[in-house]
């Protein structure tokens, strides 16, 4: 039941003020206060195993009431391998540096002032999620490590297996001696919550809100503080002219068939006019195998009579499903052309063996990830060596990209002197 | 007279739209075109310096009638050796190495993926200002060298005068054969254009204003695109038991008044109680001398009777101007207390011969330039080492201090691959 904002109010300015209290004592606690915290968390979860999946039973029960699908509820299930997997999760952000104090470059002056940029936290974190209960482990690792307070809201479908995870965290947090509201979670699933929040900029640095894009969209419109977004994945291979069409084959069936439903999966495949009568009869087997259906330009019907005539609008979707569209272009320039008229700026490749066109692909094309001759599944936070990610950003402002420690921080100029004025 | 909105509108999406195209064309140019086109520029502005001193003139005439001061009409004023000055500006920039296509990080992947992360545009500034007419040239080739388009907006007060200095920007970018809307001038001080520029989020990266805060408030609240924003610099020294004494003096007396109206001027000296009697006898006179008013606590009045009692106010205040206020501390933790509570995180130095406590400072004061034994005046682009800035950010977020080149850019991953998938 949605409670009163009389009572929302004060509840989310005390969770706000908390965390940023809290965010003042953990951005100086030291890696290994925050590595030692990380295991025996790792530790917790797995020996509280029947706690957690007896609360997670709970939300498994309610889960046809808020009509999710046969997979959503297998995605949402706790099991023994799968706590384990969240713990062996946070046993790899052990591994990771520990960012805060890291000297990011330094220079002397002429005057002698030695000048360091150094790595410090945002903050504070307010994350707003739809997604898995094992995201709360993993937010909540990543924020610590990086010396961030983090303020969780989980959705109402994870609502009790999120509360007994956060008693884990929370537990271990004090046992620990780092401050207990380092992690807190939102006791209601209220979205008016979730605006009050939104509200508190003196409070919360950054709102990262991961799932659909209606959440995200609402995030944007109500936050006062930045946002770090991540919108729609309409991915690009370009097939130049050059390419070893065998590669360019495995390159396309990995993106566009292994996950179809992430934000990496390829969405459409430009083919240069005098690559079509090679490669277009080759993956158009291969992409009727795998039971992949085509929507392609009047010239790619030429190589491949059976797929759909794409639409305007084809071009401009993200299907996250077995569809792939798919055109003949006349050169570089007009692939370049429709990735900047069609795309969402995520990830593009070019396949190709013309090491000029592979270098005016990566300059002109303006995405988060531009790849050479590899999927656009690798943009991903551990594929790119960032270790764990928070979220991918579609933004270019702070962060681009997948987000990981680097991108949760800020930096501070400390500068050494022995009496230097200005004058 | 103020243009209706069914005019402005029509008008400044244009302008946005153009400055999103050029922006696109800007963003591969070589760094030997954009050195080419800051040199040009900066020989037209010494050649045109009679169309630019008439044009100021018209703006002097009308000073009066919007109410500046004789030293803010003096600093409107352009003469000679101000254009030389402007020109060695752009001159300047032409030494800092060009930003576009930095590598900043790289690793090669257990797989064999070289991931490299490489500098490039944000895309689109919105620069608001309110300042003296080199602004508008300074900020012009800082974007453009860093590869953004930019859309300029002055103040009234300076019309004419930057009317013709982009007459002379305009003119060299098409003799130079880049895009001629990589600078644009509003032609209008309409505020409602301003909020109509602040709606293009499509096509504009990002909002900088540079002016009072007022200023910075509306472009805040109206913002659709992150803004880098400038309040506050209420900056504080705290003087150790352990000081060198002159060395704190001299450090004070350069802050508090060698240009007392800046934001990096300091407004609050703390002392421990332990270097009272030393040191407030010794900077008492100094300040006494330099004309500076002193506002302090009990404790510091029992060494300065002469100071006036600091209310709470007064160490919430950036005065910028002769005032100083001075509080007599414990201990390092309530010096940081303090700071904590009453400062704007913009600078904070220490003087100190004790290690321990000038590392504990630097770590635990969040603000963007923490200095052990300097004066606080050191918080600036060119001091600190960055060349030219185009303003000061007093957030954490994407930039933080002084923002030069580097803080007008983004970044993507750039992949090379040899036919990589994931799987």
């Amino acid at each position: 039941m949605p409670r009163p904002m009389s009572e929302l109010r004060p509840y989310v300015h005390q969770v706000s003020r908390q965390a940023r209290e809290a965010s003042r004592r953990l951005a100086t606690a030291s890696g290994q206060q925050k590595n030692d915290w990380l295991l025996a968390t790792a530790k917790a979860l797995r020996e509280r195993g029947e706690f957690l999946i007896a609360a997670n039973a709970k939300d498994l029960e309610a889960a046809p009431g808020y009509g999710l699908t046969n997979a959503a509820i297998d995605r949402l299930k706790l099991t023994p391998p799968r706590i384990d997997a969240i713990a062996r999760a946070m046993e790899e952000v052990v591994a990771l540096p520990n960012p805060v104090g890291e000297v990011i470059d330094s220079n002397v002056r002429p005057n002698g002032l030695l000048v360091t940029r150094v790595r410090v936290p945002l903050g504070v974190v307010f994350f707003v999620y739809e997604s898995r209960p094992n995201v709360t482990v993993d937010a909540a690792a990543l924020c610590v490590k990086s010396g961030n307070a983090v303020i969780l809201r989980g959705g109402k479908e994870a609502f009790h297996s999120n509360q007994a995870l956060y008693r884990v965290l929370a537990d271990t947090l004090e046992q620990g001696g780092l401050p207990r509201h380092a992690v807190q979670l939102v006791e209601t699933t209220d979205r008016d919550a979730v605006k009050l929040f939104l509200k508190e900029k003196e409070n919360i640095d950054v709102a990262i809100p991961r799932g659909g894009r209606s959440l995200i969209e609402t995030v944007t419109a109500e936050a006062t503080m930045p946002v770090i977004k991540h919108f729609d994945g309409i991915c690009h291979a370009f097939v130049d002219r050059s390419a070893d069409f065998e590669m360019a084959a495995r390159i396309v069936i990995d993106g566009k068939t292994k996950r179809p439903g992430v934000c990496n999966a390829l969405e459409s495949v430009l083919v240069h006019k005098d690559a079509a009568d090679s490669f277009l009869p080759l993956i158009g087997e291969q992409l009727a195998a795998a039971k992949v259906e085509v929507r392609g330009c009047p010239r790619t019907r030429e190589f491949l009579p059976s797929a759909r005539l794409a639409s305007e609008q084809d071009y401009r979707t993200e299907y996250l499903d077995l569809i792939l569209s798919m055109k003949v272009v006349d050169s570089l320039d007009d692939a370049i052309a429709h990735i900047t008229e069609y795309g969402s700026h995520h990830t593009e490749t070019i396949v190709t063996s013309d090491h000029a066109n592979a270098m005016r692909f990566v300059s002109e094309v303006d995405s988060s990830a531009v790849l050479i001759n590899a999927s656009t599944r690798f943009n991903d936070g551990g594929e790119l060596g960032l270790g764990a990610e928070i979220g991918i950003s579609t933004d270019k402002f702070h962060a681009r990209g997948p987000c990981g420690l680097r991108e949760l921080m800020s930096y501070k100029y400390v500068v050494f002197g022995q009496g230097q004025v200005r004058g």
